[in-house]
């Protein structure tokens, strides 16, 4: 690193956006301050690891600023909470440039500009790989966040948008041309869109349990029917599969960010899908049901399966 | 590891404190949630890097865990705030066993009882080195925070405790055998107290600036000048070195978290020493004024020089 530790904050912070009034004290002093709203608080952390979450060749500072800030307003959205501040705690190695800093930092600032929040403080480490530890915190109106454990048997299970695009997009990113297809789902990895907007709606139309798929449809599913004390039954063919994803990918593929939540009844799905097509142009799909126990998979001929297979699935365990 | 991450943040969860009232949502969803107080919201997060911030053969899990929630305390305490939530982002390698994390969560709840604030969520990541990276959010008075740059000249330059403590640990922990001051320099080093209660006493003194000491009292305190737009004349004898800390460590070492602050005249001295020593058995040490502008120290025969001389600093750049 050509400056010291001093002078690069003094460069992140000249491209942070400027603090709105609710930013009492802002980067630069051992804490910041801000005025918090009148509801509840909502907290969340979440980690990329250079070698593990990206690689430093196959993207850019500016698109894994954007991510980093992004994966963590996803996890807020998904509590149907609005996301507010954000702090970043910034690891780096002697590989690192300073104008490589400044382009993350920019990054940060699209997103948090885009979602309306303010990144109010951080700190800077040395290390042998880079990573980048984010903080968002949020706000909801008391007891209206919505957790994973309100799914009911009876239930219809629904994600936005579409799966496997996030994975297609990290297979095909190292390929020398890329279809259009490929093209966006290289677009999902590198910049996925939080559901913020979408988890609003959701909510108003009395949405019972509701989380982001960061790990895979597979693996979120069980985590939903676990804190919920059900099961769930999918149906294969209606999983929404992004046009570049192999079926694997849209079942197992993680990091697309779409929300994966429960409706209390058909009604409720046909009221959600035609606002969120009209506010957001973005699609919701039915893909089954909620069960009393057991994670079923029905494929096209109506036959049923375990949806997740002994050792062939699913998702995106940190330690596998 | 031997485990899955759901099985790892099962057993995680399991030595965590009990949530309080406070808390809506605990560990285990998208995010966490919690009831806000009605003062402003302090935000603070902190990296702790393998082989940068600690050795695994020179510390052990639960001292790590208790001190990575403690440098977070300490900068709420540096803003005469209250701590209340921490998150905790757990990047691991893949030569960590469960029993490692779980008595490093142990050691994050000791920290965390010891002073009333509760982990509400977290992140787990795998990688090559061990970081642990948590937040803390506290809440203050609207307007009582204490910045670093209320320092005006004629105002007292004070520290609490001792310096160079964490230092001369570090360079004694790998020795086979160890005089009392040195085994005390390691528990400063391995266990930093955040001194919460003592900023609050400094608070109601009148302090005009403040911030805790982690990475050297040079280092910092030209932090804390350049905020308030002021120099500083420090007495290189009133330094209150630690027993067993040389007298660079107590001026350059790191990682001491002791109060920096200032007071606006030496009647808010004597009262707040009194009252540390009372309330806390804690020393607070005038070590001399503020100035117009520049970093001057004074030697015991009065003689000045610069604080910082040109190459011999002087404080941990995380860079250099």
């Amino acid at each position: 690193m050509d400056l010291t530790e001093d002078q690069l904050l003094t460069a992140i912070n000249r491209v942070l956006s400027g603090a709105g009034p609710e930013v009492v004290v802002g980067p630069g002093d051992d804490a910041a301050i801000v005025r918090p709203g009148s509801g509840e608080l909502v907290l969340t952390t979440d980690a990329m690891v250079e070698g593990v979450h990206f690689r430093n060749d196959l993207t850019t500072p500016r698109d894994l600023g954007y991510k980093a800030i992004a994966v963590n307003v996803s996890d807020v959205a998904a509590m149907a909470a609005s996301p507010r501040f954000a702090l970043c705690a910034l690891t780096l190695s002697s590989s690192i440039d300073a104008a490589w800093v400044v382009e993350l930092a920019g990054g940060m600032r699209e997103c948090c500009d885009e979602f309306a929040l303010s990144l109010v403080g951080g700190n800077l480490s040395g290390g042998e790989k880079v990573s980048i530890v984010v903080t968002v915190t949020g706000e909801v109106v008391r007891g209206r966040a919505v957790r994973r454990s309100g799914a009911r048997p009876g239930h219809r299970l629904v994600v936005t948008g579409t799966l496997g695009g996030s994975a297609a997009g990290l297979r095909v990113a190292s390929a020398r041309s890329w279809s259009d297809d490929e093209r966006d789902a290289i677009r999902r990895y590198m910049r996925p869109t939080p559901r913020v907007g979408e988890a609003g709606v959701l909510a108003s139309h009395g949405v019972s349990s509701m989380m982001d798929i960061s790990d895979g449809l597979a693996l979120d599913l069980s985590r939903l029917c676990r804190a919920s004390g059900t099961g769930a039954r999918v149906e294969l063919a209606r999983i929404p599969a992004h046009p570049a994803a192999t079926p694997e990918e849209a079942l197992g593929g993680g990091e697309d960010y779409e929300l994966l939540a429960t409706l209390p009844d058909l009604d409720a799905v046909e009221g959600a899908r035609s606002e969120l097509r009209e506010a957001f142009g973005v699609s919701l799909s039915d893909i089954g049901s909620i069960i009393e126990t057991g994670l079923v998979a029905v494929d096209e001929n109506g036959t049923e399966g375990p949806l997740m297979a002994e050792g062939a699935i699913a998702g995106w365990d940190h330690f596998r």
